[in-house]
């Protein structure tokens, strides 16, 4: 067995997310993660801290795709400019390839409500980050409150259809389409 | 012990309430508050299906709040405008000597994890009906699920700053301005 490959990370969150939709995730083990992607539990633990993190590794790089392209935006931006950078980068981040993992992820995630909760979490994590960020900019409370929840609705919404059976738009396109049905909830008239 | 009075309910609510505070959510009985209240075990569970419902009676009054006002208004009224009629009668079921209750109600939830996920469980509930009752008015998707979700988040921002320390304006001053907020963002130059 070699100590490090390219795609090892891969491989095991690939295996993982099989063995959790067969078998059920309270019933899989580190041990069988790592004997079936052919790796040590030694390796296993290099790239993750757990079972539970193998659903929800990458949250720095998650937040940082959203307040990334905030914090680089000319300082006139409008918060809602602000956002829809955020969403058009977030559009990057869930590439077509990406789509069967994310929906087996999520039918894992419903499936166990302490995976749940933790997936409330990160969302939370993402208001919080953007409110600071937004902050930072300058834009006062309420507003910043209100323009970091308003976005993590905007994309809570779009990831959910982007993965509902049936769907084959881009991200971007969902979200797009999301961002425009808020404007025209705010001012029908416009 | 008389079998029924008037205040009965109330006062087994502010009896919880005192003995969660000072002695915890999980310490406290329903024979406890029964006794403390003086009033028989019976007599509680004709009020309450269980402790935990003392912090969470009237859900569906708390539903019938929203969806009342959406319900009654002009068939021409704009989604925006429904979920400003809807935050204006929420006002009126928060009024000034009810925050003292939720305050306190606040901090038990806040101790307790599983009081708060039953909290978020009553905010999700909110949404659903909310975008039930905005499509049964013709509102089409996404706009009609937008436009729920925008309203909950309006209005839980606005309860929370609302019981927040020092905090004295009424609840419809606190969620105007949060509305406002919210136009402000998504249409700045208005």
């Amino acid at each position: 067995m070699a100590r490090w490959q390219p795609g090892t990370r891969e491989r095991l969150q690939a295996t993982a997310l099989q063995l959790f939709a067969t078998q059920g995730y309270d019933q899989t083990t580190v041990a069988e993660i790592a004997a079936t992607a052919e790796v040590t539990e030694r390796t296993f633990f290099r790239h993750f801290a757990d079972k539970r993190e193998v659903l929800f590794a990458g949250q720095d790089d998650f937040l940082g795709m959203f307040t990334g392209p905030i914090q680089a935006a000319p300082a006139d931006a409008r918060p809602f400019e602000l956002v829809r950078l955020a969403l058009d980068a977030a559009g990057a981040f869930f590439p077509e390839e990406r789509r069967p993992w994310s929906r087996a992820r999520q039918g894992i995630i419903d499936a166990n409500p302490a995976l749940g909760e933790r997936e409330l979490g990160k969302l939370q994590s993402l208001k919080v980050r953007l409110g600071e960020v937004l902050r930072e900019r300058g834009v006062d409370e309420p507003a910043a409150t209100i323009a970091a929840e308003t976005a993590v609705t905007v994309f809570h919404l779009s990831f959910a259809q982007w993965i509902a059976a049936g769907e084959d738009r881009p991200f971007g396109a969902i979200a797009s389409e999301r961002l425009a049905a808020l404007t025209a909830f705010v001012h029908p008239g416009r």
